[in-house]
């Protein structure tokens, strides 16, 4: 089969490798039906994390289920599936509390951007649609595996209520996630961070109330003025810098909550200040299994269409340029189809 | 009058000072009935926080009203009352949100180790009971005042819930009314890290069911055997050091909650590390005045007894005593009567 690669920043190449194989009777193999490009893959791309030697990339995928190990009785070959980037056994006491992404038996997905897939934990991992999904939704289901996913964590985590103000930090396809699941949630204002045009009109479609340009303090002190001077009740943080989480703790009013879901890169808390807030802050990678069940019926049934984030499509061979339109910011999510 | 006075670390004086008076229309004056010696009055005593001048000391009172403001209406002299180390009018948008701990008028007390103390945002601060209660509930009504109220809001901050494991970190007057608090809460099982024998023996008659005295990871290493290789949901911490908030923060299930009412001390969190434990993390200066009136019942009725954390009453002329005995820890909590 033939998969994306990354050799070095900046260098993805897509190339022949070996087809996955069950490795363990939990496991199971599918043909991917689309992938896409994560915004925390530009991590990697842009040298901010270090790539030890050359390998596979990717975590997002849904598919169709070609061969299952020996243990694998939720799911059958033919069937479509949607699947998280965290893989849980859902049965563990972690997974029974609701935190499959903290799964005792957890491995992350990182071969996805490829032809066939191996799902590790396959029984407490993928969701069968009942049936297969007309390609339209393929777009919104992939969605559903990461970034609507997290999006929808951040809200939860930041506790989003009826009635709530909410702020979301971070125009990238998490955020504008982020603004889908804090209307769901019911919040009643939904303020987007975004200096992007293309990304302000997307989060404005998708449920925002208020467009902020304005970032750091210059950020909170608009956010005091629009609610008289007290800061917001839920904060979705969805980058992962030490700006935006500085500025995130600072938008949440006293007794507020902030979600934050973008991986931390060189942030430190201050104990004292964090103290002081009286905010808050849950974070982690998304126990998007928790949700799944959920989030595959709101997109089959239209009520949310995440796949509008992927705003440009392209052969999975041509990968390489799926990361160079989302790493200069020409693409806010790449759709990669095999 | 006369009141205690900080001029350096370990320096403490009992001497005359000006009466205090009402300076605003929202103020009161109160004769101090009890008053007492802080954990926290034990940072600048030891030398780790500045004392800049030599100035009063104490943030806890009960008392007789003297006198009120002209916009004081809620509480009359002669009145008994209950208060909180942080004052509030409990009318602005924090204090409605319930953290009144953060109202956008908060005073902090710092005056109350003495005869007579001035009582800003009195109206909303003040609590009075029906009657004078027996001397006997006084100790209690004060521990209601801070180390209760804060112990209180350890475990809502950790969200201990009905059948929960809890485990508290740090043993002083604040952590073993953290016992307290958990018990009530509900917590099933209930664990208290403590070497000091007399304050296990009072965490155990307030409701722990276990005493850990193991601490930092071989705290932490025990706290996973008791809890099936998982952790705790609800973490208590109540010192405050980057060591205890450490301890704190590994023992909590992914998907747990630590509650942290020590004001931290050259404490910073990892933005990493609590990505990926998934815990929740709420502290700041507890909000008594939501939970003084509850309280306020619950001591009346007999059905907590924080009081019994006073091991030590002295005349309140004797308070470098009271401030010794702490340090040297003689004594869990030196109640001062004048």
């Amino acid at each position: 089969m033939r998969g994306a690669v990354i050799h070095a920043p900046g260098d993805v190449r897509f190339e022949t490798l070996d087809d996955p194989r069950i490795l363990k009777p939990t496991d199971a193999i599918i043909r991917t039906a689309v992938t896409c490009v994560c915004g925390s893959d530009l991590w990697p791309y842009r040298g901010a994390e270090p790539t030890d030697g050359a390998h596979p990339m990717g975590h997002e995928y849904v598919g169709f289920v070609e061969e299952v190990g020996s243990e694998v009785t939720a799911v059958r070959p033919g069937q479509f599936v949607v699947g998280s980037f965290a893989t849980s056994c859902n049965a563990c006491a972690n997974c029974r509390n609701g935190y499959q992404s903290g799964c005792l038996h957890r491995e992350f997905m990182s071969t996805c951007q490829a032809e066939y897939v191996r799902i590790p934990n396959a029984q407490g991992t993928l969701v069968a649609t009942d049936g297969v999904p007309d390609e339209a939704f393929w777009p919104g289901l992939l969605a559903v595996s990461d970034v609507l996913g997290t999006g929808w964590w951040a809200a939860d985590a930041a506790e989003v209520r009826p009635g709530a103000t909410a702020v979301v930090v971070g125009d990238g396809a998490v955020g504008l996630c982020g603004v889908i699941a804090a209307k769901e949630f019911g919040a009643e204002r939904i303020i987007a961070m975004s200096r992007h045009e293309p990304r302000q009109k997307l989060a404005l479609e998708f449920g925002a109330t208020d467009i902020v340009t304005e970032r750091g303090d210059e950020g909170v002190a608009r956010l005091k003025e629009l609610t008289g001077g007290i800061c917001v009740d839920s904060v979705l943080e969805c980058v992962g810098t030490a700006q935006a989480m500085q500025q995130a703790l600072r938008s949440a009013r006293p007794g507020g909550n902030v979600g934050f879901v973008g991986v931390p890169h060189e942030v430190a808390l201050d104990g004292q200040e964090l103290f002081f807030s009286h905010v808050g802050l849950r974070g982690g990678p998304a126990p998007v299994r928790r949700y799944l069940p959920d989030l595959v019926a709101r997109v089959l049934s239209r009520s949310i269409d995440p796949g509008k984030v992927f705003d440009l499509t392209l052969p999975l061979e041509q990968v390489a340029e799926g990361y160079r339109a989302m790493d200069e910011r020409r693409a806010i999510k790449t759709l990669l189809k095999p």
